[in-house]
């Protein structure tokens, strides 16, 4: 174990909303950390326990105004605001600063394609932060600033990344049709995301491409390709009636043996602590793996359709948002991975 | 208002499960039919009310055995038992009683596909009830016996049919992921279905073509290819919390335009009275068709992938099952078609 | 049945909410009416396709502002519209119109309690359209005004009065805790009522006898008593993850045998054909009567506690609120009162 | 932090069910054990992964019989069997041993009350494993015998006790209805505990006395009157569709000020790191504290109906079920009382 003189002092800029909430829900189980500021924007003001009840020992908590002033002071900021607010925020805190960003500002590195899926622009690209992807974790290592991943980027990447850094499949028919409960929704209030319209119903939306975490996904996945080549990928996202978890079903085509594709997604997460490939014939819940950072996948080769198929699960707040940027943390920090992280869901 | 001599009349063996009860539901609002006969077989002697407390208008009906005795004397007779056991029991009902069985047995017309995946011996093949499906609804009218589809196959094929018909799309690379309600695993107590499970949880099984819907899927799309054609689909069916309805998202490559392939559809389903292409933009979501006989459906075109899109959506024990019983029994009958079903569902 | 020469013309002010889509929803299946005009606030101008894509039949239909001129020139107009707009409305239809009020604004007698539950100028009283009250349904028979009751009035007043008008409990005693589906808040987007929020969570509200229903169910339970008397009640809602249903346990003191008790409601009921006391032993679940204008009730006495026991569950849409109007429109028009409405549940 | 020759080595008897496997993830991050043996019934000879997936460090554990054999040798041994086991497993167990059971068998102390409803032999009584209850604590420190409470009396009890210790209420007119999620039910498969069953329904069972945690509550209560003085209770559970938690709506007849009560229940409530009593105008939600060892409490008086009303939450996994058995642990062993818990909910 190593000593600290002091525990890190760490804020976090959109306290009030999902991602924010789960960094201290799992920041309040961080043995090397201590909560400094939480601001807000509308709800400036309001008490933590008002906002957030779950998070009982900072009910106290008042927050403050998202500024400079506010967040100055600390080791570590977490960044949890709307997207395209990060950039101007970020600017402002010095370089010995770490911050996270649980935002979608910097992580796609196209600028064409951040302005072309989020219609504003570009502030540009921090080091991506899914340790388990192919030479990612060096990256994050000290780094001073990261860009969260999106939550269908994380589950689809680590459903697919084994086979497409193998070249076991055809990476210009990747399928993924991905399950999520709501929370990925975040906490604004819209008249569709109602508990009276989502339970008892499953639906479609950001279909044929649309959705914004269609390209992070090809960003991720045609990262492990060779320059110059590129996956395409069929993602369709579909809300289904729980508030937390992604089930990510995925595809392509192989050749391979279900007993070949097997070894290659056991070889590619044998050395990761968070993300376990399931006993054969065991497929994935989400229940399995809420409140933790753990990813549970399982994968096989349906020979009659001439496709491999992946299922992976995450919970979409936890090792989706908050738990990979704690993870990321550690990591800038030079402390052990998984300081402060479960592999234990919360179940049933 | 017809004047009638007297209303058909119709038992319904297997009334204590899910498909059987929702037979009931509709038949309670079917103008032409009188209820006869209500069979179980481990609950027989006990009351419907007892067992299935929403139909209360039959609250007091006792459950007898299901025995050729009970079941003669009816027009009409349901057969909602576990797979494999319709064979038996419709062997025994003259050819002049309309025999519609909710099961699978009369499904297949390949007796080696019904041996590898039901496990039993195959029972034969009767007309298969989904009207919609080209040179259908011809085999269905007048007909004294019909094998009621499954509910993923009614869903997945109406997803893909126009496109497979039109040969607009790669039939030897069909991908259809579906998430489902509980209600189709039926009513029989398995630890892996309860409440305390499947709450708040999604879960992939039956994956890599294992499923046994997924030879009746390919049977229904092959089914709209010249001879000696067939196609080819990856399957992957997920559990969702909620109690029915069905989401299947399916996709193929494609060289259409979103335009094309929406022309394909609408002209495939204009004259369909259950079957609803959605305008422009409006995605599927099953609580819109619950408790109803409407099957909703979108579909565009991912240039990028290069593939099509479909998604479609049904109750699945109205239209994924009870509904379709009865429509086929309209059918049988030449009675309207839509006596007694409504595109109107249940929301929120 | 009746002859008429041209069906009843009906509109729907407030037709993109709950209260106005449910009562779409049973008016599509009533053999007397024909929907006219349909009216909302600021979606005027979209398709209810677009609003209540559950209601296909009318998907085409386009909303209309809400005004004299629209919702002129029909024999029946429903109001759904946010609490304290009826008034003004009503106040512009001519008397040989029957209007329907779904709101709370006619429904209190005392202008006091008005004012200090809802903050606003009381509007007046009509006709309560609860006609299982007894005395009521002589004064909905030909109504042309009508006050549509709340949903925990309705199940919590129709969960005591037999006992209270029978004078076998001690009325200064009456103590009911409801469970309440989500949709009885309302459609307008807010934070608490996410999905996310509600799924996996039971929250208490309005305890203390500051949910605007509490004065309600006292007027509608005093009522049965001699002038000058009046019951005091304890009334706690608890919201709960459902979209639908009500379930009301009720009790109060008493010395009766569980036996008297259970004969007192028996004949209460006896009569009623939407209000079912279930055999002995049997408890009321909401999702029995989902989609159906049943009330299931049950009652037993707790002689160690010296209490009477009575729950009893409605759709709060349904009975609760959009069954209850056709139900009063069906009376106010000389109808059979249970035109158009059914006593099968939606389950599972 | 204190430095320990040896973790304390834990059996968990009963480790495929829920409250088994909720000690379980609390033990994972419990910094004083180190898990021994697991057992179970059917299902020994099974992985704990297949069985409980989500305990993910513990999933190559093998289930072993429930033998005195395989239980020695431990520090202590919890008991999560079915009602009725414990007592033969428990005497073959030293004194030496610390045995804490979250089964009923040892929770009443009156054996008469006992056989009534449970039908069996009584096995004895234990300390009662709720310190919160005045005078408890003591009782459980340096303990080797502890009965863990039941879920509903948890709640019901903590809800209540302030009230009833300080004399401000009628303690002849307790009434408790309580919201429970299904995991209470346990994890046997029975019908109306199916997912299709419970999901979008609220239902009532043992309603009028009969449930077995009534006695317990009455017993818990009545523990805080003078000797020969007894509460009277009249307590109704509902089901409600969520996974866990528990929300009690209690109340009494009382002629204190709401300011008063609420003094009683701070200062009952202000040593006590588990129990919070929210800020004023703020009501408990079973969300907050899903996972959490923590008790949400709020109270007022309703002075138009002369009652007291207080709101509890627990999850009775956890703090009614898996937490109160460690935080009974460890006031056996003399560690800190919250050693391995949180009063971090998981939410949303």
């Amino acid at each position: 174990m190593v000593m600290h003189m002091s525990r890190t002092r760490v804020a976090v800029a959109g306290a009030s909303g999902y991602a924010g909430g789960e960094v201290l829900r799992l920041l309040l189980d961080h043995p090397e950390v201590e909560v400094g500021a939480l601001t807000g924007a509308s709800n400036a003001g309001q008490s933590l326990g008002a906002l957030q009840p779950h998070l009982l020992p900072l009910a106290d908590r008042v927050l403050e105004e998202t500024t400079t002033e506010v967040l100055s002071g600390h080791d570590v900021v977490f960044l949890a605001l709307p997207h395209g607010q990060s950039g101007a925020v970020a600017a402002e805190l010095g370089d010995d600063v770490v911050v996270i960003d649980c935002g979608a500002d910097f992580r796609l590195t196209d600028p064409a394609l951040w302005e072309k899926f989020y219609g504003s622009a570009h502030a540009g690209s921090w080091p991506y932060g899914l340790p388990e992807l192919p030479g990612q974790r060096a990256l994050l290592t000290g780094a001073t600033r990261v860009a969260v991943p999106g939550c269908y980027p994380t589950v689809s990447s680590l459903a697919l990344a084994p086979a497409v850094a193998a070249g076991i499949v055809d990476v210009e028919d990747l399928v993924i049709t991905a399950a999520s409960g709501t929370s990925g929704a975040g906490k604004a209030a819209k008249p569709h995301l109602l508990g009276s319209e989502v339970m008892g119903s499953a639906s479609a939306y950001g279909v044929g491409g649309t959705h914004r975490h269609t390209p992070e996904i090809i960003q991720n996945l045609s990262g492990l390709l060779p320059d110059g080549q590129g996956v395409k990928v069929s993602f369709t996202p579909v809300l289904v009636p729980m508030p937390r978890g992604i089930l990510a079903s995925a595809s392509a085509p192989t050749t391979s043996s279900a007993d070949d594709v097997r070894a290659v997604y056991d070889q590619a997460y044998a050395a990761e602590r968070f993300v376990h490939l399931l006993p054969e014939g065991q497929w994935p819940q989400t229940k399995s793996v809420i409140g933790s950072n753990a990813v549970h996948v399982q994968v096989t080769v349906d020979e009659d359709a001439g496709r491999m198929v992946a299922v992976a699960v995450v919970d979409n707040l936890a090792k989706g948002t908050g738990g990979a940027a704690v993870q990321c943390m550690n990591l800038a920090l030079g402390l052990d991975e998984g300081t402060g992280l479960t592999t234990v869901g919360l179940a049933p």
